[in-house]
């Protein structure tokens, strides 16, 4: 398959459909509704809800009954990074190469619009227009693994420990392991099951997806950190660097660059034993963990 | 009824119930889970779970079906007011006369508490622990109409205005309006509608509730506005006359004390005038909604 058609294809179909879901800037409260777009449209790759879009499709779904939900996982990853980005979190002040949320509309209307992307999440996935043709039962899971992944649990919970073992000299690998499986793990992971449980995978299908997308978000975070030493500035749309610089506990950071890498390829081929009962219908999972690994921005 | 006993006893049921969903403080990440149950548990008189409670009795539900939601809703508040009393919002010291979250917890763990509160409330209503007994296509209603009144066209939405008008010397009623149903008025209504569609309302009962729900929310508010003019620092847990002071949007401020207090008795009356086709099974509803309007503290 010609993944970088594949990848821009989805994107188009995931950034049409935000558009159409997203409150729109000529509707009150204007600002706010300005700041929510500015970030869900400020260059993202998309992997989230392209993930779960190939995981429906791959376990035999209708791909169109997982856009709301593709959507949703977008808006989740996005309130995430503009309250990361805040002063009070990592005081950043560009993303992606942009000016941060709160650069450009201030701390308060950052704040809210992220909590007002959470909320839209959840309003998007019960929205009875679109889920009148899903299953509510499975719907219900839906909504139910995705704020388990996301909160205290979850991404909530490992962007906590990120912070608190900011600038400490002696983290260990297990807390870089909590870190990453939740920080960003879990939101990979919720994005791969959800679309398998809106494809109506159950069973052995639904565990070999499920371990993938597991193994897939790790390597995906362990890239991360690698593209934080070796990338250029221009690539990751920040400094380079920024991580050693804070002391952030990182793969590279606890065990070194060469077992980092290993690391994320070990991670990758997980992900690619995971899908083994699967033909040619994952080709397009397997596609993008390489890709995931493998990018340089 | 003796009011004062029935809002004690459904307090006491909302606390109890809330202890056993929050996550507990000896879970990681411990910093998190302790600053999430200490603004829960900071002295809330639980009127959107106790209002949740009572709709959902008044049309004849099982009120033990309504907890999960009633508990999610002061989840919500409670997120809502973190988040309102950051440095880059209000920047409040105290709340219910204790210190706020982020002096207790720091304004990173008091953001990412909100985010995970607000995660936790649609965790718990899609619970397939709780949500088995109840119908799945009406919980998905529940949640979109509590993610409905929570976001940019409710809770959130409101803020910003709110936050917005603070200051400005020409701010008219409608705005006022705008601030008092949407910041305060919509998660109230979603409380009394949530409670009703539980209980299995449906047609021109949920349509009368609907009206009391959204008679109470802008009653409350107004009350609120009165009491930070008329209440003692005591009284309302936090310094008296601040609104004033910042130069808030209210209703006194807009048309004056004496027309506010009209307003407020006009809303009330609008919201008992709602509940006429009921019998004495609203007795609940009509009660809250004076104590509401004629409260103290």
């Amino acid at each position: 398959m010609d993944l970088k058609a594949y990848l821009k294809e989805q994107c188009a179909r995931v950034d049409e459909a935000l558009d159409g879901f997203l409150p729109k800037e000529t509707e009150l409260p204007y600002s706010l509704h300005k700041a929510m777009r500015y970030s869900v449209f400020a260059g993202g790759k998309r992997v989230r809800p392209i993930l779960l879009l190939a995981s429906c499709q791959t376990v035999g779904g209708n791909t169109k009954l997982a856009i709301p939900a593709a959507c949703a996982m977008e808006m989740i990853h996005t309130y995430s990074l503009i309250h990361d980005d805040l002063p009070a979190m990592d005081d950043d002040d560009f993303r992606r190469g942009n000016p941060t949320n709160h650069k450009v509309f201030g701390e308060a209307v950052a704040i809210l619009a992220g909590d007002a992307l959470l909320t839209e999440a959840f309003k998007l996935v019960s929205d009875p227009r679109y889920a009148a043709e899903c299953s509510p039962p499975g719907l219900l899971a839906i909504i139910h693994e995705i704020a388990t992944c996301a909160g205290s649990y979850g991404m909530v919970g490992g962007q906590v420990v990120d912070m608190e073992s900011e600038g400490c000299n002696d983290i260990d690998l297990a807390t870089v392991q909590y870190i990453h499986t939740h920080k960003t793990g879990a939101l990979i992971k919720a994005s791969v099951v959800a679309g398998a449980l809106i494809g109506g995978a159950s069973g052995q299908l639904l565990a070999a997806i499920t371990r993938y997308g597991e193994a897939v978000g790790l390597a995906f975070q362990i890239a991360d950190d690698i593209l934080d030493i070796e990338g250029t500035t221009d690539e990751i749309g920040k400094d380079a660097g920024s991580d050693v610089a804070r002391g952030k506990a990182t793969y590279p950071a606890v065990m070194g660059l060469a077992a980092a890498r290993e690391e994320a390829q070990a991670m990758l081929d997980e992900a690619i034993r995971a899908l083994e009962l699967l033909g040619p219908e994952a080709d397009s999972l397997r596609e993008i963990a390489r890709y995931v690994v493998q990018r340089h921005n």
